[in-house]
């Protein structure tokens, strides 16, 4: 799976390659889930692994096979209402909450979905000349960043849902040996007129919407922390009392604590003094070097403020992002789902950079995506327009990857959102703070 | 599958065949449904089917293995906690609407449980002389009369599933072929000083404890309807204004009538103009001459103020049945489980006497559970002492049986109940009125 | 304040006498409050004290003035409307739980609009002849009935109000002299075919709708507590676990129990140890010789579950309590509104007969309006006719009267009902039992 | 009531004239309330008018009298609770959707803790030095700034009471005499490196917390609207379908479109074809020339995309009023309340420069306050501390003031906030556009 797709010089070949590897990966990591596991909706954020499946189909056959197949049918006129998503100008769609109580089409019926489009699809792609291909290659290529976004929701959900299950079911691999953190260091920046959002030379030819257009920011000086905030160091939290001061906290936040009782990190529980951790290898004890995760934006932001620092923006992560991928580092391999560790590992030795910046946890900014869209943006036309300007509402950005990102959907301008109080993410905190040492000298 | 089992001339050998009898008619019952359908809850008074077919195999295990098993440990300790259901005494009971998220155990996996519990009460059964097995009959016999009402929820609940697809899947079946329900009569009663509560003569020698003890009550003259009301006379309603109408309502009927939007029965939609209702044989135009079914006891209430009659006392209709038991009736065979229809019919031709009285809706009577305990009542001691005593608030007394009723399973002094607004049972209608012409003469 | 209204020989003089008695004591009870108090709503069961002052007026120009007067016209439209309570028939009613943001028409302006009411009613009463009179008569007692009623409710609802604020006011008086209970000890009763209802020898000339018709029941032999439990009683209940014991509870209560954190009675608070009741004369230590009050129905339910006891049927409460009427017990005053107490008392020394049976606390019975209506019962016609009937559904029923209750507003077949959750009536527990060392000798 | 406070030349004489003024206008604005309108609490967002005359007396007592009294007792102990509103750190506080049911201390008794407070303060301020007077100058100014946001939520919360009303009462007033708004024109800005936060120079010498520090911000070249929406655009816009189409709108805006009914701006409502809109000076027809108000930040949001432009930012807003401030128009008189209009004015005619930028209707920015702090930001310390940081979540900032904002109470670094969804302030739109002609020539 490669990261470097490039319109310009599209062949069906390659094309078809890519094309076949994106729809294998969902696939592969549905496999170790039975039917039963597919169906369950275990909260409304969540969707249903064979939901997931089967949406993703659905998007590659209204987007593409409905406008240019001949003679173009559905291949079943309800799937139509069912695996839509939020994509109001298509017609009514099936209500969230409701995505579990559909046990039918099933996990084998969806399959059969999955290969009807898949055959249609490559039918399609091979019927194509090269104008043409060309004018679709921008929709066949959101296609592929789509359904990976869903890959990593579906390891998301199902690890939510496995966690209702007191039979604690794994979803597959083992906890990873332990590693370790070393102290946390600061990375320094003079910041100033800065240039932000999707630059293709660096981040490849694909972008959403959202990341466009680039345009100029002004940063003060900053600086960042060089790794993510351990569970070590958020054990001190709680032992300091994070969870039970109102002045660590956002108003919002702190309502949020008393009314669902948080206590420490989404998926952790206390059992005779021992914390342990729900994971998708399974539940085991909380290891301090690893970066804590599932944590919301209310909990990172109070950790921030106990810490004597706050969140980073979005602009001096990126700008600092971009400035590491300049130099190259020999051996680096971000924690994305292809190491298949699907938990965060430990950020290793300092070296003097930014550590675990793409994958491990996705980084809690303090950047609204309410304040986005970038200055000029304008959505796209027609329904898939409403890609993701609609959503930028009363949600905080992420940066970064996690490990359960796909590879090739990680780059320093992507901008990934969530409601500030979301915890079934995998969030993590990375530390920022003013460069006012070096502004005064 | 018979209703006459006498603990006094138990021989193992016909336990042992009526063990085997109500099991396997479980399986029967769920064998049309797919490993998504068995995980489905569709609503929190809902069960999944798998929840279903485990939890009355854990009753088996807990009520009679564990106690007189030699060496006796549960099949899965998690199990234990997962298939209670509301037996307080037991332990901590995993939530009730969470029942839709445990993914696992599987359908297959809980066909497992099933099969080590059946092996288990088959060795257990054999291995007992006719003493130990007279004292631990009537728990056996509770756990088929147990099943027996799951059986009947199975199919309630997996209605519910099927009702929200918008493919609008069969769960088995078709289409009954059209009947009549001719005019209804009316069937007087004089009162007086009755006897109420469970007869082994002519109930059979099992009861649940709600039943007990038998009692005397005295009824003013009454009457009954010979049928129940149609699908035909609840459009007359309809056309009338009925949910329109507060005056025709209870106070907190008229509430739920403006809250949840009701306009028509439960599982009734309208298309263009015409009337359509789900069942669990597909989809299909309502039949006016079939009985109106799946309306609340608001909606009953409210029909018969709309009617100028009155729902009948539970005593009344116990009365009443029980003397229409004493007639034997050629050819009179009962709508339920085992005629495969799977809902209720018309009610053919009258004949004098009360029509559907058992089989096709349960019916709604004017006494409320809290009324009830019968006076004397004694809850039994432990866990199974729970059983029916503290339901009793705020809930309707329906009597009868429905068109999912297992057979062997209805009796005259027989008390099922819900909350007054539950639409998903098979509730209809059946009118009552005082005797006042009788008593003046 | 008088019991005996006899319509029969009704003369405008003392129909007056008695009007103007009703509605003077109305505004002595409101007398105490002050404007902001007689504005607040302080949950959706509770009115504010304005609104009950000006609803009991809008009756009197609604039911009496507006058929009656010539060129009647109501005194402000817009009262009309704001002032119906449940009389649907009359036309949309301001939604009850916002009955609390109706700052204007103020306090003031309520007792511009009673006076204005009362001397168009003087008016009318004075010009009718005994012929209108007679005719009028049943609904101006009605009139003076509702207004008792909502006297009643008033002070239930400023306690609640009150109760709230963490100044801790005073409504008015002073806590009463310690007084003694005395050991609990029980009255035989044989049962038989009974008669219940209204019994206007008895009873006074007038009833609710829902103490009609007068029919039989059939009692078995039982007992009842010959007075209320206490405090001190139910402490002990609360010491052996009582809130924290799901065995003895019904299972919406248990439920309610955990959701709302119940663990004594409603007005119950503690410090430091020691349990203090709010009153309407202040907040006081508990004393354990008073009657226990402000329990719902499934705490009395539980408490008699716990000592081994049941509640009393409404039927059992009745006979019992006519027969208690018809013995003249010299110096018998029960504590009603008008003692100015405006709490229960102590139930003071045993005297073989039932005590406390009228005034001090609201009984609970095991019976649920559900069951009722009577047998034979038939609502009126239009709006007064809705005037009990619809409110029968999901409610308990309780005898006798309370401290807050109004003199001549007590009587042995009247039946008062509140929903199975209420706790903040005044209401409180009497033990019944089945008689059968009677029925075994 | 002047703008012009200088903490430096603070005289005792001045700031007790300041503090007479200020303390002077508050009790001004509730003259016409009665004590029952100032009881009520609509909803849990609204406060009684008491309450916040209580409140801000609190606030006198507790950060300036405690700690500088001689021999400081607090009023009432109690009180110290009930008007504490989000200070967490002082103590546990009253819980905010409660303030309705706190009938006491009454309307009159909130006046005598006022004077209470009021000549402590008075005694304090003549009697300190000139040293000690500087030192508390920052706390006496907040508290003049803090009472006159708490005199604009009177007006809001009390115009929210009135407005669920049926008697439709009116504030005070009566209608303005009709205007006009001219066609909507455009004022051009380049952008570039910009200051942003406040300046003494031109905003006066005080700020709340989160208008520091100023700082650089990088703006491209974009455009304002010379003047706000008006209700006769808003119109066309709802004619043109713009609330039932979800393309328009941000996703969680279209939730609350559908699942509160929203079909016009908050106070309208339709009879029999015309648009009548709740006014502080009673209920008149919508006039299609005055500014429409009482729109979320949802559906300023979505007037923008349906007219094909946006909201402006932050920084762009107070760039350009800040341009505005530098040039003297003469006769300028922004309508804030001390125009006693109690509405936003008509625009009047174009003047090729920014009309209503402060008064008539608070501006809805794209800015979140999640965006927010500005960089470098640190909260004070203590409960003071506590000001603006905490409520910087999920918020959207408005700015310039409103017909109900004191004077001296607007300036061009102020930030309100308020959440998106929020309909009961007085807030307006101002459309904004990026200036891309001009960079591309």
């Amino acid at each position: 799976m490669t990261d470097t797709l490039d319109p310009a010089s599209l062949d069906p070949a390659s094309l078809l390659g890519r094309y076949d590897e994106v729809r294998a990966y969902t696939e592969r990591l549905a496999a170790p889930l039975s039917p039963e596991d597919q169906t369950v909706q275990s909260m409304p954020d969540v969707s249903p692994t064979k939901w997931h499946r089967a949406h993703v189909t659905w998007f590659f056959e209204t987007f593409l096979l409905a406008g240019n197949e001949p003679d173009f049918a559905p291949f079943q006129d309800q799937y139509w209402f069912l695996f839509n998503s939020y994509y109001e100008a298509i017609g009514p769609r099936h209500a969230r909450p409701m995505r579990g109580v559909i046990s039918r089409p099933g996990a084998h019926d969806v399959g059969v979905y999955r290969g009807n489009v898949d055959d249609r699809m490559r039918d399609l792609l091979s019927s194509l000349d090269e104008n043409a291909l060309a004018k679709l290659a921008p929709t066949i290529n959101l296609g592929f960043h789509h359904e990976q976004q869903h890959q990593e929701l579906l390891l998301m959900d199902i690890k939510h849902v496995l966690s209702l299950n007191p039979l604690q079911p794994v979803y597959a691999g083992r906890a990873a040996t332990p590693g370790h953190a070393g102290p946390m260091g600061w990375v320094e920046y003079d910041g100033g007129l800065v240039e932000i959002g999707h630059a293709p030379s660096s981040d490849g030819d694909f972008s959403f919407d959202n990341e466009l257009p680039r345009h100029q920011q002004w940063l003060g000086p900053y600086r960042l922390a060089d790794r993510l905030v351990t569970n070590g160091e958020w054990l001190e939290f709680m032992e300091d009392g994070g969870y039970r001061r109102p002045e660590l906290w956002l108003s919002d936040g702190w309502g949020r604590v008393n009314a669902e009782g948080w206590a420490a990190p989404f998926y952790w529980t206390e059992r005779e003094g021992v914390w342990f951790e729900h994971t998708l290898t399974g539940t085991r004890p909380v290891d301090p070097s690893l970066p804590v995760c599932h944590v919301s934006h209310y909990e990172a932001d109070a950790y921030a403020t106990w810490a004597g620092k706050r969140l980073p923006t979005e602009a001096e992560w990126e700008h600092a992002a971009r400035l590491e991928e300049d130099t190259t580092t020999p051996g680096y391999a971000p924690n994305l789902a292809d190491t298949e560790t699907w938990h965060p590992r430990a950020a290793g030795a300092p070296n003097g950079r930014l550590r675990q910046l793409f994958g491990d946890c996705w980084e809690w900014t303090s950047s609204s995506s309410s304040y986005l869209p970038y200055p000029g943006f304008h959505p796209g036309v027609g329904a898939i327009g409403e890609y993701n300007g609609k959503f930028m509402s009363s949600q905080m950005v992420l940066r970064g990857g996690c490990a359960l990102t796909p590879p090739g959907h990680a780059r320093a301008s992507y901008r990934n959102f969530f409601p500030p109080g979301a915890r079934w993410p995998v969030t993590g905190v990375r530390l920022a703070d003013d460069g006012w040492n070096r502004c005064c000298e």
